[in-house]
């Protein structure tokens, strides 16, 4: 009997460090992490976008997708074209793919940030090579653990154990270096 | 004969944290600390403004200013609006004044950045109680020497002596952390 | 056909942290995290001892054990007593277990340092739950990369497959933080 | 009337990395720097040594001497020979001199740190040109501010004003990072 879920497919407006869109489907069989964040928030860009980069340079692509999701639910002014998306990536030199999510209607939260249930940015996501949610992670998280996490992961045959227990970790606690989605 | 110059005055077209405008005149008297940035520069986020920071809470306002200048020279599109630095400045907690650089036609560096030669971003500028330009430095300077540097300005007796050298310093070099205006 | 070859036993002179000896032998069942320094050593008292620390710290005992070895080659008079080492690990609030590598005659590295043919501090090894010799890092590993490594062992089942490849890795090159054993 | 005291001359029982003793009467017209420390001391290996290593870098020996001095109060098995601190000072390559403070009998706290009444390790202590003690910090003090202390006693002439108000300071928290002593 299945009990892990199958992680809510990219709703996304426009992507940028890639030819064409991405989509889970296409990266079945792989360990994928999503980095969601906003280009204003401090949390993300002293921690939640280097720790990206660093596991996109320590894994095989061939085993793991660095993905970037763009969840803007604040200063859409200021954070929302695509133009400042594109500055904001080019001057902090990120290469791997980054998808704006799909803004919602009456300022809520954008949609995959809202079908994933987020609690603000930055959150980190990992998907496994199933397709399915593993680990959700708002504010900071050790590169100890994720490194343990990830290759915990890799390590999985496919197709993984239907009756291997859900992992989904939700943090309650918000830290200073988080942005909390209000309305949450 | 005097060596020194009086350092260029403001020329902004919006001041941000304060209740009014902010002129060079306005502050004789005291040191002055410009932190030149611009709000997608890692090397102004990461040290210039954490800086420029530390300098304010460790030295009372009565002897120095710290005053933000924010020298858009490029990607005007995210980062030439108001709103854009509104958010900026409310999210990393920068409660020093800060002045938008008057924009100059034609794309070229703004009009205060111009005027003060700068080659980039982040750019720290001393001025002395007799509103004079002491020091300019493009990329990082130590804490233990801007303290020195600080200091020995806060120290001089006003009116300071006619004959004392021109000390202006411009790093040549441009770091990897700083941006550099194309054109200079 | 058998790759893998079993890790060295310890041969220690005296215990730390512990009520009674440790023999690897008793940790099977365990990976095991051997945490080779000096406690002059800087980069053992900057990287390696808080790493391990935070290896401790992130995994279950009951999973890892985290094993320190003081390896001394060289200040012997100012690092090979016991109560120095006893001092340090107060001062330094190290709290697993550290075992004072036997010294070697003629003022060879330590016995334990020469069997599994370290080439300075700070090493850190890595044994798998058969007790055999997995992973050997001279100088700076990466925490995302030691959490994969650890996490790789821990999701091996018992026994393990026999024709695994070795994965011992030896790395060349010497960075200015590790002390290099002279005569290797 | 003269309200600031002459800094105790130092009570050394061995120099480190000098050709010959080192008296403070002999660095009259300077302004000196001591960094009392102890070699397992964490709060001063990797706060207060690095920073007068920055102090010795950034200014002029011709203007501001260095001085370490060895103020064993504690584990003194451990940290009590010359041939210990002659390792530790090789390792972490520090190239000031050092003075090792002459020890007390009973295990009091050695001479040259029970005459300057100090708290513990590490602790800063300032003299200016006049051999007059000026500043003594116990644990933590910023770069900036430093900066600032230094550059102050810089800018002094000889001879000071005899009514400058006494400025030492000495903090009465001890952080996590420094040593206190027991006795006071």
């Amino acid at each position: 009997m299945p009990r892990l879920n199958p992680a809510p497919e990219f709703d996304v407006a426009t992507w940028l460090n890639t030819p064409q869109p991405i989509t889970l489907a296409s990266l079945a069989g792989k360990v994928v992490l999503i980095e969601a964040f906003q280009m204003l928030c401090p949390g993300c860009v002293e921690h939640g976008l280097p720790q990206a980069a660093r596991v996109r340079a320590a894994f095989p692509t061939s085993e793991v997708a660095v993905i970037g999701l763009h969840t803007v639910f604040e200063h859409h002014e200021a954070q929302g074209t695509v133009a400042a998306l594109k500055a904001f990536l080019h001057e902090y030199r990120i290469g791997f793919p980054v998808g704006i999510d799909q803004p919602s209607v009456h300022g809520a939260a954008p949609r995959t940030m809202t079908a994933y249930q987020m609690q603000g940015t930055p959150t980190l996501i990992l998907i496994d090579r199933l397709g399915r949610l593993r680990a959700q992670h708002f504010g900071h998280v050790t590169d100890l653990r994720l490194g343990a996490e990830i290759q915990a992961l890799i390590g999985e045959t496919v197709p993984a154990p239907a009756t291997a227990p859900a992992t989904t970790t939700l943090d309650a606690v918000c830290t200073q270096e988080g942005c909390t989605v209000p309305s949450l």
